[in-house]
C-alpha cells in the first residue's frame, strides 16, 4: 500500500516538471472534462489525498481553495508541504488497521481505513490517466505509468 | 491487492457497457494519444493483466491481436473468457509470494510478483482515466472512478 503511495508521488512529481513548460493560458485552460483544468486536477489530487488521510487519523478537514494556486512551483510547495504530515501517518500504518472504521468531517457515513486507503491510491492514478492525454494533446510526451522499472519497493526504505 | 483487481474489473465491465451507445466510428476513432481508439485501450488493458497473471503464474504468454475484435461484446466476451484463469491464479494469490521473482516470456529482466501485482493494479486505473476523458468528450457520463461506495469488500466474499 505504502508503495502505491509512494509511485503517486513520483509520477505527479514528474507531470508537475512535465508541465512547467506550459503557459499559464494552456494550465489554466478549462478543458470541459475531468477537474477542467490542469492546474485543478493536480491540486485536486493533492486535496483529496490529504483530507482522506486526515480523516483515517481522525482530524478535521483542512479544505484547500482551488483557486488560490497561481502556478506550478506553488502547487509543488503545497504538495511537499502536506507530504510531511502523510508520510508520519504511513509510516504508522500496518494492516490491522485495515478494519478500523473512521467517518470523515465531511461526510455522514463511515468507512474502513482499507477501504479509504484504496479510495486514496486509485484516485491519484485515475486523475494522472486524464492528464495523460492533455499532455500527448499539447505535445508533452506523457510520464510512464510503470509501476515496474522505478525501483519503488526499494525507494521505500527511505520513506 | 485483490480487491483493487475487482475494482477495476467493474469500472471496466460498467465503461463497455457505457460505451455500447457509440458508433463503431468512434470506437474506432484514433484519438492520438493513450493506444489511440476507445477499443484499443480496452483491449490493451484486458491484455496486459492477462499477460502479467501469466508471467506470475510462470506460463508463456499468449498474445492477444488487438485488431482482431470488431465490436465491445466481443470485447466483453474475451474479458469474462480471461477472467476466470486470472480468479484462479489471484484466489491463490497470498502476501507470502511478494517477493518471488519471475522473468516474463517477452523480456529478459525479472521482477518481484509484489511489483507485478501493483504494475497491473495502475496500469488499469490509468489507462480508465484515459477513457473517462474521451467518454465526456463523446456526451457520455463517466463511470465514478470511486473505490468506497462500490461495497468492494464484500464482493470480495464472492470472487
Amino acid at each position: 500500500m505504502k508503495s502505491l503511495i509512494l509511485y503517486n508521488w513520483e509520477v505527479r512529481d514528474e507531470y508537475i516538471k512535465a508541465f512547467s513548460s506550459l503557459s499559464k493560458e494552456e494550465l489554466f485552460k478549462d478543458r470541459n472534462a475531468g477537474l477542467g483544468t490542469i492546474i485543478k486536477t493536480l491540486l485536486h489530487i493533492i486535496d483529496v489525498e490529504y483530507s482522506w488521510i486526515r480523516a483515517m487519523n481522525k482530524k478535521p478537514d483542512i479544505s484547500i481553495n482551488l483557486d488560490e494556486y497561481k502556478d506550478l512551483p506553488e502547487v509543488l510547495e503545497l504538495s511537499n508541504q502536506l507530504r510531511v504530515e502523510i508520510k508520519e501517518y504511513i509510516n504508522q500504518w500496518n494492516d490491522n488497521l485495515e478494519n478500523d472504521r473512521v467517518e470523515p468531517s465531511w461526510m455522514e457515513e463511515s468507512f474502513r481505513k482499507g477501504e479509504i486507503f484504496r479510495h486514496i491510491l486509485v484516485h491519484e492514478v485515475h486523475h494522472i490517466g486524464q492528464l495523460s492525454i492533455w499532455a500527448r494533446e499539447l505535445g508533452i510526451e506523457p510520464i510512464s505509468s510503470n509501476f515496474i522499472g522505478r525501483d519503488i519497493f526499494n525507494k521505500l526504505k527511505n520513506m
